[in-house]
């Protein structure tokens, strides 16, 4: 089983700008925010964006760069239960890959400016997928433990 | 801007088994397929597993690990024009990591058997994370180059 926990290697494709600087400051769901987040896109990678303008909203995955180390059970701030890792968007995590879907509201050239990332100044962009309702909604879903939960942090 | 480029590690958690065997025998939308899948979550992860049964639906992110290179002008089976890569879904992308909202339809264990995953067979496992409505889903959308163009694949 060893064999098959080997190393894989990423390079970013760009940088993200926020006002964020450190992982406090971060909204619990960036969805909520109304900050203006700018995504750098490499100079080298600028093709790969064509057409992205018709497109309002993105997925936008990038390296949770501010992460160390991480647990399997956690709290959270909707639950005084610890929960499984993976049942969690906790950024500590064995992977430190983040996923958020964002509007896309402008871009000029390489730089796109977005409304609702939640990543920390300096985060390495590692792709950008378009955010396609017929294949990423699901609309009828069970959400465990987090059931009516969202909304409702704890102090 | 060169020492942004920095090469990143990750080590995967789990390994994919599914009826694929090549990129050819994957469905354009694996949410089409009734297709189970089975994913193995490494036995040190397991306990972050905890309480996942009560989720109907999972976001995995795996790695691509038959794409071989990439092209920042892509054709797709949905258009006549290329577009940008970060415009589809191509599997062909610098970053090879793949996101895929599927069923989880059960759980034994360490193993949990999904619907809907359009990963090859082999393919690494890089994280899980509870799909919620609240923050993965956006109701209206544009969806530039790709709308009303979904279900109708050129042959």
């Amino acid at each position: 089983m060893m064999g098959k926990e080997r190393s894989l290697q990423l390079s970013p494709i760009g940088m993200i700008y926020s006002r964020y600087k450190d992982r406090g400051e971060v909204p619990y769901q960036g969805r909520r925010s109304k900050e203006i987040s700018r995504i750098e896109v490499f100079k080298k990678f600028k093709e790969g964006l064509q057409d992205i303008e018709g497109f309002s909203h993105i997925i936008v995955i990038y390296w949770l760069h501010k992460s160390q180390g991480y647990r399997l059970l956690v709290r959270t701030p909707w639950d005084d239960i610890p929960h499984g890792l993976f049942t969690t968007r906790s950024p500590h995590r064995p992977c430190p890959l983040a996923l958020t879907v964002v509007e896309l509201v402008a871009r000029d050239s390489n730089i796109l400016k977005v409304r609702g990332l939640d990543a920390i100044d300096g985060s390495p962009l590692l792709d950008i997928k378009p955010y396609i309702v017929a294949i990423d909604e699901r609309s009828v879903v069970k959400s465990g433990w987090l059931e009516g939960k969202l909304g409702r942090e704890r102090c």
